[in-house]
């Protein structure tokens, strides 16, 4: 029996000395994830633009999904409040810089905002003791560093080495960076974020814009971030550059229309997308976290041994 | 005079918490950096592609800078031969994938190489100390590290606090990541490497790919980089994604025409572009290099206090 084991074991080594077994690749695990580790996003976290059609006629549509508490709450407030209004209906997309940001609202900066707007103020910009809701995220966050600093190996990887913060990590289906003592938001791809002028104006939220390009960190805990697009980024990161300063659209006609703005909970039942997140809590997620940062699958030779934090992009999916 | 000092310094210190002048931004210290400090591309580190015009008939180039030594020569040798055969023209980009990479190359994957190909192999995706040439590399990255761990605060911010590798820093105007022992190119926003099948194939340098997302930072040492897209990346990076697996175009007349590929030093005279890059060893790139990871112009609250490497981009320009 021992032989017999021991024969086992040598015929596998040899096996895998001539064609090893590929790790699975993060999709892979994603595709594998049971339905349990899937997260619902409700209909009043999702907010569906729908752009003028392409020059051949396609329709495009852009979903984003927008945070949870307790990051950014009087922005996303006064988004449910702007996109109740149909305020952006008639607004567009008027600045595409390449690798930072497409960004859209009213190009004349003078439309009047709707009644019931909240004002905001940069030191929400960061989530600290404050916050009623601070402290069961700081928990898990100092939880996750606690056990990485005991023993690293014996855990998934997170939370992780990061050039802007003590340590970053996925909270609640969002990328976050921090300490002990304060958390906030990052700017990943896909992220949205609330243009604003001059400190200490903090934006009202009815500038947006989204990341298309590689993370534009030097802005966390500058700008208040509010949520990340699950769906249809291509049809604001493909888009013509503009050639003005900072990829401003010179000319009106090269503005991209913006038809309207809903929310899906605003939405005809029929009409309503519904989409799912891998929980960022699930074993599911530490197992895709994990090959995201150290690749074993057939392509790679040699795993990284690490990731940033927008390296390891939450799962989103159409509810199946 | 004592007195005279003393009301000047409250003077300036009343003045600065009444509006405090905003530090440089990056672009402002590039801007101000001397002719000195600018380096001149040799027209044999340029290779000039020429995509056909988009649909309106607008003229699409783009300017790619190889690697100088010691990374990545036998690839960077192969690609010399293929633009001085021509062989690119004719072919086409097949792949857009978003957040990943633009592709281009030979449709049909079976257009013979020209003679003089080099033999390449996956141990040069890494310099060691088994090339010539680390020597000298692997000097200023271990001085870097040391003069930076004896006093953080009185250099220049590199090398920085990386998620994949020991330390990242800028070497010789390309980033690049490593340890004492080992140095490698990087997948920064813009950069070009070389696709491949599964290992033990590094390719040939037939296949390139552009970054036109996230840093992929897990493709380092995992494939071969050669060089970076120093203008016009707007002309792959707002193409059209592909609707097929991995962003393949499915259509071949989606795919977008390869007029040609030329090394500048084989157009006519006055065809060349000339371009220079700030040196990456010069005082103007240290003080742009930290401005990044420190932003305090005007519109900036809070400076991050760090950067990751491919958020300093090498600054390059068109020679005045």
């Amino acid at each position: 029996m021992l032989v017999g084991m021991l024969t086992t074991l040598l015929l596998l080594q040899a096996a895998a000395q001539v064609a090893p077994i590929p790790a699975k690749a993060p999709s892979e695990i994603v595709a594998a994830a049971p339905a349990s580790d899937w997260v619902d996003i409700a209909p009043d976290d999702l907010l569906v633009m729908q752009l003028a059609p392409d020059r051949d006629g396609n329709a495009r549509k852009v979903v984003i999904q927008l945070m949870p508490p307790p990051f950014s709450q009087p922005w996303i407030a006064n988004i449910r409040t702007l996109a109740k209004a149909h305020w952006w209906d008639g607004t567009a997309v008027t600045r595409v810089q390449d690798n930072y940001v497409a960004q859209w609202g009213d190009p004349t900066e003078k439309k009047p905002l709707p009644a019931g707007m909240r004002p905001t103020r940069q030191a929400d910009y960061v989530v600290n003791s404050s916050n009623p809701q601070m402290e069961h995220w700081a928990d898990r966050f100092v939880q996750q560093i606690e056990r990485a600093a005991q023993d690293r190996t014996k855990l998934p990887f997170l939370p992780i080495r990061d050039s802007y913060a003590e340590q970053a990590t996925v909270v609640n289906g969002f990328p976050v960076a921090g300490n002990k003592n304060e958390l906030w938001p990052v700017h990943c791809y896909g992220m949205v974020g609330v243009g604003r002028n001059l400190s200490p104006d903090a934006g009202s939220g009815a500038e947006l814009y989204t990341v298309i390009g590689h993370a534009p960190r030097h802005l966390d805990r500058n700008i208040a971030l509010v949520g990340r697009v699950v769906e249809g980024i291509e049809n604001l990161s493909s888009l013509p550059r503009g050639t003005g300063p900072l990829g401003v659209y010179e000319k009106p006609e090269q503005r991209v229309p913006i038809v309207s703005i809903r929310l899906a909970s605003e939405l005809p039942t029929e009409e309503q997308p519904h989409f799912q997140y891998l929980s960022t809590e699930s074993a599911s997620f530490a197992a895709y976290a994990d090959a995201r940062a150290n690749r074993k699958d057939a392509f790679f030779i040699l795993p990284a041994g690490g990731a940033d934090i927008c390296n390891i992009p939450v799962p989103v999916r159409r509810k199946p």
